[in-house]
């Protein structure tokens, strides 16, 4: 039938995975940034499954935002695994702990020959480019139970659909409700 | 603590029910209205739930799009329900079978004096502007797994958050995965 999708000039793709939370209207944080009602939330859901998920996880590509919130955070979140980051503003030098990638392309590159075989997507943009480019096979969202009326969305538009399939849904604590599913290519 | 939200001019709100189905990234309807990928996921989906939420249903609000598509079905969907529709254009005496509200604080008034106890909120941008006003009080969204990357979306700006109490989840066929709420108010 359909070919499946390669990355651009390889021949096998890695496999991208995101793991996200939303809000019920499809929220990542707040128009600038906060994730006051994520971070309360997530204090009350138990095993959101992150853990799990992180240690299949050999490479993480993130947008220049995603990465300079995390070099905030009180340990570095990423210690053993590569990080990518898109961006056409971080020097590339800034970070013995990252690489920089000016396009998705040249990233995509990098991601291969570094031989990345899953690989965490993070940060609302670089999702959705992955996911416009056909890069990623594995998307699991927990949906906070609220509405924020306003903030950065999850998803943005795409040049056609893109067929999913439902692989589990569980609910967590505090009404959370965290779906996962694969991309028709990968299942 | 906070006073309950009431509607506009009375006392003592009728409950407001949302049931509705959604793509993944949050849209309702393609950017011309179309819901082809929902018919097709919906039959195979099974028992969705709908005929027992409406049967708990007196009265349906909607807006002038809704309306014109309702009536386009071979049969009435609404024998029975009282249907008000909100819309600054429809000619008021247009069709016996609805009630035609050009303000929602009209439509809230007109419901009001029905006696309307259960109301079923259907259709984009009415249901925005009952969760703007606080009208909502149940929500079942049914998240069809497939992203559309552009179209009519469910949810609007608010002018604040609105916090919800999840009550059950549970996964239709074709990995339809199907969310009950209530707004706090209510819970």
């Amino acid at each position: 039938m359909t070919q499946p999708q390669t990355s651009p000039g390889t021949g096998r793709p890695f496999s991208g995975a995101v793991f996200v939370a939303t809000s019920l209207d499809g929220y990542i944080a707040r128009p600038d940034g906060r994730i006051d009602w994520l971070i309360s939330a997530a204090e009350e859901a138990g095993d959101t499954g992150y853990e799990q998920f992180i240690a299949g996880i050999d490479s993480v590509v993130m947008g220049r935002k995603t990465y300079e919130q995390a070099r905030t955070f009180d340990s570095w979140p990423h210690e053993g695994r590569r990080v990518a980051v898109l961006s056409t503003r971080l020097p590339v030098g800034i970070d013995q702990r990252i690489s920089v990638h000016r396009t998705i392309f040249e990233l995509v590159e990098a991601l291969t020959a570094f031989g990345a075989a899953r690989v965490y997507v993070d940060g609302g943009q670089v999702i959705q480019t992955f996911l416009a480019e056909g890069l990623i096979q594995e998307l699991t969202v927990t949906t906070v139970p609220l509405l924020l009326g306003r903030g950065l969305p999850l998803f943005g538009q795409l040049p056609h659909d893109v067929t999913l399939m439902h692989r589990q849904t569980r609910v967590l604590g505090a009404g959370l409700v965290q779906s996962s599913y694969t991309t028709s290519e990968s299942s």
